[in-house]
């Protein structure tokens, strides 16, 4: 990669790490780690919020409302650990290639999440279910082009 | 078991998992993920702090208070993740037959990381070492008794 390309992919990595919270990471696998950590602790309480959305488990606003606070709070933290060189896990190479297309999928997640806990707060099943709906699409778009299968 | 004994370690266990946010796991695996993510993310921003604490990086308070508040909401989210039969990764069977001791130092982790984000917003860096340290403290102590070599 010429030094021209190098600046241009610092360039548009910056705003990935710019948060002061983003946690720094000398070694992919700890960036993998944390990463697939965010993933996981989103997942858990997202499906938690399905399964009362489809019925499954009785409906209940304030659960609803804690689990999505959890939700719109770990939303914000998995990108930084997608720096410059953290490649492993599940990471396609593409994240590091397409990073415009990247970040603007993880802006878009992270705005419906902050629209998910607007929704859980209405104590309206309907609004919750086409929150969790909207997020869960962003999730698909995100990882057919980013995750390995 | 017999059945005083399940009803025992059930009433022993039901602290851990009565906070409405808590995600609930129908497979160890899943709920072994969870808490290895929610670690692998307070380890990532506790060592950030560290190294400000410890000189190695500058020292900014704003840096300081935002990494605070990732582990002060973290801290909260792994307990439940050892919920009954929730067995496999790194923890010890002492996790479940020892529930009052291990919650005894989840609950003073959680006191501490409070104590951590008053510091970090202190902006005297050592206030925040000092938070840091009983943390550390607590950290090694239940790894010590409930955490796998």
């Amino acid at each position: 990669m010429n030094r021209l390309a190098l600046l241009v992919l610092a360039a548009a990595s910056a705003p990935l790490l710019s948060a002061p919270a983003a946690a720094q990471f000398t070694k992919p696998d700890d960036a993998v780690a944390y990463r697939q950590g965010a993933m996981s602790i989103q997942d858990a309480h997202f499906r938690r919020m399905a399964a009362m959305a489809n019925g499954r488990v009785p409906y209940d606003q304030a659960t609803a409302v804690a689990n999505a606070e959890v939700v719109d709070f770990i939303v914000k933290l998995p990108w930084a650990a997608f720096g410059p060189g953290m490649v492993g896990g599940d990471a396609k190479p593409e994240i590091w290639k397409e990073q415009p297309k990247f970040k603007e999928l993880s802006d878009k997640l992270e705005t419906q999440a902050g629209q998910l806990l607007v929704a859980a707060k209405s104590g309206d099943v309907g609004q919750l279910k086409t929150a969790l709906g909207d997020m869960d699409e962003t999730c698909k778009s995100c990882h057919d082009s980013f995750r390995k299968k």
